[in-house]
């Protein structure tokens, strides 16, 4: 199984290949979550090669992404907050992810996150947010230990609205505020759900 | 034109005109907003007797929420925030709201507003959210002066992200948090927006 494949962008032709493999993945991360999802079983489900699989999406996580059709690998941005304190989370993530919602990246992301909300089975959602948005950040904010998973999912309910109400529903004001005023403001409460002093029992 | 209409249920037949009485204050409601969409442009438009706009749908707030397919005039649930203080405006709401999303009426309510998110145009959803849930909030929490709109918008957007992870995305822990801990969690953060010192330019 190669890993070190070279994706000289999309090849034409193949499209049923390619279709069928991500149809197989996307029912494959709703059905067992991310992490069970081996390509392995994907490849299988699809009727091709893991190898395929491999040549045409990448990694594991870049097939997730091409799943759930995000114009950029999630694990990019995950990786620029491991090197970030924690206590300068809350702020770090909204100045990274809300430049990328109003970039030009944003429509296409956007688009993906409405297409998850409107579908009936909300499991290719939850699996993205609870296995690769949230995995990293929730051990990271376990104190005390135990309450870890309702830091990350709190924060995640703020900035998932912040993205509803900005970006989907363009609810001004907060269509207008500025990066630096969303910051400043919505910062905080990632902050305090991170590392606030919380009435969470552990 | 009567007001002191009795609204005796649905009746039989004459469901394209209440159809169309819909569609048109939808259009209207999205179009003008909800203070300048008269009752009589929207049976105008539907071409029926203002009079029997009120007959089967009662107050303008009443046709909104029949518009919407809410389950309950919000107005009854905003009359209620109304004679809160303040200060305790942020639990209050949590209490209030989170128990009706997870009653009967949880399921059209979230059923609705996952109709409003997918809708090319969000104006409907615009002019609920700004018309009539944040108008009454908006005075109220605008200390200093001019920061009443980005405040109460702040809120929305935590409110909408509680209601799409805890009840679209049913994302765990925020799913099966109780609504005494969102209410310790989640209000200080609505209470914060209302009413804390933010970094807002009047």
């Amino acid at each position: 199984m190669t890993s070190g494949n070279t994706r000289s962008g999309r090849r034409p032709g193949n499209s049923g290949t390619r279709a069928a493999i991500l149809d197989a993945a996307r029912l494959r991360f709703a059905a067992v979550g991310f992490d069970k999802a081996s390509i392995r079983s994907i490849a299988t489900a699809a009727g091709v090669d893991p190898a395929l699989v491999h040549h045409y999406f990448g990694t594991k996580h870049e097939l997730f992404a091409a799943a759930l059709e995000l114009p950029i690998d999630p694990q990019d941005i995950l990786d620029r907050f491991a090197v970030i304190p924690v206590s300068e989370l809350g702020e770090t993530i909204i100045r990274t992810v809300v430049p990328i919602w109003d970039s030009d990246f944003g429509a296409p992301t956007i688009a993906a996150f409405r297409s998850l909300l409107g579908s009936e089975d909300p499991a290719l959602a939850r699996t993205f947010i609870l296995d690769v948005v949230l995995k990293s950040i929730r051990p990271r904010v376990d104190s005390p230990p135990g309450t870890g998973a309702r830091r990350a999912a709190l924060a995640a309910s703020q900035l998932a609205g912040l993205l509803v109400t900005r970006k989907i529903l363009r609810l001004d004001p907060i269509a207008s505020m500025t990066v630096e005023e969303l910051a400043a403001t919505v910062g905080p409460t990632l902050q305090r759900y991170f590392t606030g002093t919380l009435p969470l029992e552990p």
